[in-house]
């Protein structure tokens, strides 16, 4: 491509409303334009990477033995009053209707239309498994869509739903998914790890989320430092701290802890360690069959966090989690929320695990102002429930008992589902079996976030600069600079001369033939971020070199014209897409 | 692709519901399935020809020079009001509310969304002229959907949008986009005609549509025999007849018609000619400055057809044209549409140039039940006004004065426009010329139906045993059938090998190695279309033969096993896309 017939929309200044550095870096570069709020229009150079992402995606996913299909992005209402989302589904689900007025969303998913194809098509188990897959446009009407495409409104997504006869053909096409996942990433060239992960609302007995690693991510991941074990923090189990518990050596003693209403403040006037203090959250329980529900205590060690994932999938608490309102607290407890404690409290407690392992501990006395020193499990609060309830930290064990945890940060931009038999039984999709019985027909599914792919490479590769593009989605592999080439008809020719040989030897290249200052052109291609540049310059021609600068590279080094295209293969083997 | 992991999913009924052929081929061939009115889901099978479509517009696209962009499907309100088309688009547009309430469109074009980003993006002539395409899923909602992706409300577009200097520079790019359009139909292989077409609500000094020709096609597409002249009906210019108009020789005379209501009857009953008789509309004026419309006569010979888009786009006349009805009819003139005609009629008369040519003629008296004969322009009847108001039909000469013109049905899937400044001047889209005065940008725009040149290619190509696939688009090119493989190691290895061979050299081949009978896999393989066809047969082997049939072929033969590349290549030279 010559720059000088290209949109090359680049910007200097930062805009003001980009908060991330992708957000900011894909405008700069020239890559997207807002529309209007979550709504972006791909120019040609981002264009150019979100297809090179999509062609990694189809191709890997054909080589899986999964099957394209295409389906409309308008969806009726009917199939989703079938699975009962229609109402379930909250604001982000974007309804209209249509000229008769009929009810119709813009799928933000494919559950019920991949499902209700395939209870027509698909009849006998001797067609099982089958895995079928689109690339197509979803909106999510994102009550504060931001970070650009990282979450937009309208976005490309790779959704697969596959169909089985039972649960070990579809653990086999799980298996096969994940795989094919760390095919595509590993195509990708980015930094990425497959984590255990909470199904959340869509359902199913198990999930992984792909993340890219980069420190701007919005996820927590875990790992071990001795084994495979990876999840995110939302499903990383705490285990129980080893040995018994310590048996009590102090009397309980209520004191005075007037304003003190944080875990830090109450430590400090004690002079204790937060390790030795627990918190008590109250949360709405379940509600009853007549649809009454009272509080639930979560006792935390004073150090730790809730993890709330954990929380809600708890049997007695509700879901969604929900704090009690000081006023309920009042009403329950009758004090503020900062002076709870496990001891007489007349609600149900659940105790996380490391909290139970303590002994005389600090507590909110349930009294306004005032804590209790020296308490003890079972002679000074009952214990009747104890669970995992709150968020691993650096350096726990790791819950396979190989190494520790550590802790960093991902964006997630894939989650593959064993999904069961939520949507297959919802709308009745059978098969005949072996016997000729019918069966209801187990489902996973598979959704990889393609625009987001993109965003997520920039946070995890760039510099002051500008992007830095791992070679496979690159827009261009290869930026020729030619300087001052409309006052040098040598360097011109050498330019096109090049261009042309890079091109046959399949390298995707951009031609800076734009009649710019160097610094401009320089700048440009940086910012970009393509992986490779040669200059063309008239100095270096009366030598016989082109000047090479990778990327990454701190140096420009020298490189004979004639050495260029062998130069590119060691530097850069994969060529064109 | 092997059959037996491929979703084949052929069906021997046709749809009830399916009206037109190629509707009934997608359906039977398991190419799509109906989702909702309009709205359809493409299977695998359908879905590779859709593909192919794309490709090769996308390739074509790409060597013309113009840039890949993607838009949103979703469109804010505000661009459409800018335009004035948020109130002028009527019921085909999708208009929703997100969740904030702010009004939304499902994107049935994108003049609008590309001259928002082009007004902001390029600003100087230097930039011009620039082209940008997308390949996207577009949304009318039609009142009435049918014909499956021929008239779906959902479909596949490829639309352009071209911004110029001025109007020179969008004279070139519409040419090159003409003969790129040309270069993509020819790489297709469909017959087509490029013909010149009515410009209608987008606007514009001129358009071009492009027809695949069939049978089935609902325009009218006009032809000389004497030169490239190729118009829509829409648009074909009657010429007015050659020499003077006869001089009168009869006197006006009034004779009764009773119960004669059509053209047809009055001429029986009075033993002339239809050709001798002139028929009057009356429909609806151009309304005043008030907001009043009377009423217009519109006068053709009693054998011609009105053409009703030449008759909205004259001076005086309303647009969109409104018949009058009878009452109006009743109440201005006095009688039943039937009778009436252009002596002494009280409302504005417009003749067409055939009509005009006419002496002695038929009309009605403006009195129930009664004609009058002998009439004469001028004479009898004011000729203030005459035009060009009727169809062309088959004979008529040619209006570039070569040859006679023919008619033949097309289905169009293209359309090129000169846009002019209709949407730059509305948006106040500009650009500083070469002395840094600001211009308002001339633009044009290219729409090509992804979706539903796949129904138009089959509603050229096929017949009583299913779809003819051109080897370009075909889903597969080359269908290997193996006879009971299950049974026949041998069949089932020479069946593998030669699948091996024919991809290796770049073929898209179907191997059906399905447990179905000789009779089942013919018949599925010559429904879904494949152009080529090999059947690996225990007999065959034996002589060292395979039986070779193209699926336009009436005969069988047989072909060396050694020989099938060679021959293939000799009978379909252009390999895999």
């Amino acid at each position: 491509m010559r720059a000088s017939r290209y949109l090359i929309a680049t910007q200097k200044e930062t805009p003001a409303d980009a908060e991330i550095i992708s957000h900011q870096l894909m405008l700069r570069a020239g890559m997207i334009r807002k529309l209007a709020a979550g709504l972006y229009t791909w120019l040609p150079m981002g264009l150019r990477t979100l297809r090179k992402v999509e062609r990694i995606v189809r191709e890997e996913m054909d080589k899986s033995g999964a099957q394209e299909v295409l389906m409309p992005a308008v969806q009726p209402a009917e199939l989703w009053e079938e699975s009962g989302r229609w109402t379930q589904y909250g604001g982000e689900l974007l309804r209209m209707k249509d000229r008769h007025g009929r009810d119709f969303c813009f799928g933000p998913t494919h559950e019920e239309v991949i499902t209700d194809l395939i209870r027509n098509e698909i009849s006998s188990y001797k067609e099982l498994p089958a895995n079928f897959y689109q690339v197509q446009t979803k909106f999510r009407d994102e009550r504060r869509p931001r970070f650009g495409v990282m979450r937009a409104r309208e976005f490309l997504m790779k959704d697969a739903y596959s169909f089985h006869l039972n649960a070990e053909s579809l653990n086999e096409t799980y298996e096969l998914m994940h795989r094919t996942y760390c095919a595509i990433f590993d195509r990708f060239g980015l930094d990425y790890r497959a984590v255990q992960a909470d199904s959340g609302a869509i359902g199913g007995s198990a999930s992984h989320e792909f993340h890219v690693l980069a420190s701007s991510g919005e996820d927590d991941i875990v790992f071990s430092t001795g084994s495979d074990y990876a999840a995110n923090i939302e499903k990383a189990e705490a285990v129980a701290p080893s040995g018994t518990r310590p048996a009590p050596a102090e009397e309980m003693k209520e004191v005075a802890t007037p304003d003190q209403k944080t875990i830090e403040a109450v430590s400090q006037l004690l002079g204790i360690d937060a390790t030795r203090t627990v918190k008590t959250l109250l949360v709405k329980a379940e509600a009853d069959e007549d649809g009454n529900s009272g509080l639930v205590a979560l006792v935390l060690r004073g150090d730790h966090t809730l993890n709330e994932i954990k929380a809600e999938n708890l049997a007695g608490v509700a879901e969604p989690l929900t704090m009690a309102t000081d006023e309920e607290i009042e009403q329950a407890v009758g004090c503020k929320p900062g002076s709870i404690g496990p001891v007489n409290l007349n609600v149900p407690v659940i105790v996380d695990r490391s909290a139970a392992h303590l002994a005389d501990f600090v507590c909110g006395a349930n009294r306004e102002g005032f804590h209790l020193t020296g308490v003890n499990w079972e002679r000074d609060a009952a214990l009747e429930r104890v669970e995992d309830l709150r968020n691993v930290v650096e350096g726990d064990p790791s819950p396979d008992g190989k190494g520790t945890l550590e802790i960093r940060r991902g964006i997630e931009v894939g989650h593959i589902f064993k999904l069961g038999n939520k949507y297959s039984t919802a709308m009745n999709a059978t098969v005949l079996d072996e016997n000729g019985k019918t069966v209801i027909m187990d489902m996973g599914c598979y959704g990889l976030g393609v625009s987001r792919v993109v965003a997520a490479a920039i946070e995890q590769n760039h510099d002051e600069n500008g992007i830095i593009w791992p070679d496979a989605i690159a827009p261009f592999q290869v930026a020729i600079v030619t300087l001052n080439a409309h006052k040098s008809p040598t360097v011109a020719e050498a330019g096109e001369k090049l261009y042309e040989q890079l091109r046959q030897a399949g390298y995707d290249v951009l031609l800076d033939d734009r009649k710019e200052r160097p610094g401009v052109k320089f700048a440009d291609m940086e910012l970009i971020g393509i992986p490779h540049r040669f200059v063309v310059s008239e100095r270096g021609l009366a030598a016989g070199t082109l000047e090479y600068k990778g990327r990454k590279d701190a140096e420009k080094q020298d490189v004979p014209v004639a050495e260029a295209l062998p130069f590119l293969v060691n530097a850069s083997p994969r060529k064109g897409l």
